[in-house]
């Protein structure tokens, strides 16, 4: 018997049954799937964040995970329904950007929109097609059911865009991707980016803040409370403050323009 | 090897190790269980809430699952340690209701109280009957062990009483049964009582506002933060704001009336 | 197929897919591999609090089990990462007295530097260990590596103080472990040395307050939002309100002195 991993990740929060309830239609379709929770704290609407909060996960699952995201605004609407199929495992959910940020660092090799009804709930409500129809998807892709079975193939999806990162000799730009619960403040430049970078002063400008710090290992590599810049645990350059919290000293949230230089 | 499934639901919070132990048990006793968290965030010794999260997650789990809910502030007093059967699971907890709003859904069998200290933890504190009495009758449950060998059947079960849904030919009246992590105000008229109703403008009255709005399908039918009513996902008339939180907005709480009339 | 049981004690809090990614590991090396969360709201960098409810929750655990405990304030530096073998399980994790106050409990056998990187990921990051080796190693320990192939043994753990919990004829004084989530305020001193005071009126010094109450049986035997002193569910003196917050009305930390004497 080989495990199929199915993982879930929402903006559902965590005091209704909603995501209980996607476990219980996979476990009834596919019993032996072992359900792993990514997260369901992404922001309620925030697409991006649930694409980020995806695509750092994701690298670590074996090959042939199924992967389902529902930050769904559109719900109900003409928004498809989806299945994207990958060099490293499957990602099911709405079209509207939330899984492609992963999937295309995995390798998209082709995208379906599901159609299929017999696949899905036999009732599906306007409101929680995470449970009606991307929890039965994602449990009978887990038993073995084809692709081609769920819905013609697509090529038009809708991918999310983040600020492209801009390097000078001095200074590269970006966008602070995420915050994470301890504060620290998570941008989209590569740290392969910043490689001259390591041990020097560096300027960091975000929009309420000028300030500079030095780029270090680790957290505690800085005295305690003193503000750092390193790499950061999925290979992207991070701003912190060792046992303390950076987006709240420095004002900062997912979105803010960045720029590092040279002090 | 037939998968058996025990569902957890408390007002425990997530911060203590209190569900932990609980899985703890029933591993020990019954290594093969699957275990799903329905919410350990019920307010605290609120029992008609945690019904009500019961009741809207188990007609998702497959037939046969083992359903436990510890919302339970006379924990150590005479209240009774129960085991519903239903036509389609079992549900195990205190007899104070929690269980009973799911169960009759279900089509209760027989209901026993637990009194089998053999199932039991060796030692039964006298503050958590989760860990010590319900996850134990859970594993032993899910292990085969049958409802008989853990006491004799009781007939006087305490059932949680909601209000009455009253109907007219312009108006339908109920209660608000539950504020979602969205802000949805989920109430206890079901849909089929609205059907002449799609479409139309609706009066809905709560305690503090009254307020006129549409019915509509889904959330993205209404303008962005523009409130709707609709049908929602568990077949409940619900009052919403698209991307917007509902019962902020109308300061509306479980347990208020509401009156929905045609506008 | 025996079940091996891994289970994850962090400050990651759920807002992150920071569990998710070592579970993603775990489930990479050893795919049956069960796993349960004790808890992920630890409170930043508080490795006592992470030792305390690591401790509180592993004695329900089967023997076998595998802990890992992630309060981290100090990953990246020269503190070592380590796999303690007790007589009921392993735990793994910093050596910083997270995993001791749970380990001392079940009686460490032997104690080891986790140095083999062939049992770690390919790539070590300076910031998440977790991830990168304490959840490789628990999945490996699952799988049958024997402890002498992750590294040399040690023995100069570090381990967490609390304060000795001292005892005259008619008082006891200690501190405070832990607040729950219900705000019951949880002391070291274990209900053993209250024998004589049940049924009695207490005395309770906090730093902030003096009171008197009784020592009851469970909460329900105290009035609504009446206080009182019992034994918890893990043998410790617990000072609780039913139904209300101690912790907020008597302003008790985790920390805290605190002394109970016969009034």
């Amino acid at each position: 018997m080989s495990v199929k991993i199915i993982t879930l990740t929402s903006d559902f929060g965590l005091k209704d049954p909603y995501a209980a309830e996607m476990k219980a239609v996979i476990l009834g379709i596919c019993p032996h799937a072992v359900i792993v929770d990514v997260t369901h704290i992404v922001e309620k609407f925030n697409v991006r964040e649930g694409a980020f909060a995806l695509a750092s996960a994701t690298p670590y699952f074996p090959n042939g995970s199924i992967h389902v995201a529902v930050v769904d605004p559109l719900v109900g609407t003409q928004r498809r329904s989806i299945i994207v199929e990958t060099k490293h495992g499957f990602f099911v959910g709405p079209d509207n950007g939330v899984l492609m940020f992963a999937a295309e660092a995995q390798g998209v090799v082709r995208a379906r929109e599901i159609t299929s009804r017999r696949l899905m709930l036999p009732h599906i409500s306007g409101t929680f097609h995470g449970r009606d129809i991307f929890a039965p998807a994602a449990a009978h892709l887990a038993k073995g059911v084809r692709p081609e079975e769920f819905g013609p193939e697509i090529t038009d999806l809708i991918v999310p865009q983040f600020t492209k990162v801009m390097r000078s000799r001095d200074a590269v730009s970006g966008e602070v991707l995420h915050v994470d619960d301890f504060g620290n403040i998570i941008t989209n430049i590569p740290g392969t980016n910043l490689a001259g970078f390591r041990g020097a002063m560096v300027q960091v400008d975000l929009p309420s803040q000028r300030q500079q710090m030095k780029f270090m290992g680790t957290y505690a590599d800085a005295k305690l409370n003193e503000p750092l810049v390193l790499v950061g645990s999925h290979g992207y350059t991070e701003i912190a403050v060792n046992q303390g919290n950076a987006a709240e000293r420095f004002q900062a949230e997912a979105g803010d323009k960045v720029t590092l230089a040279r002090a």
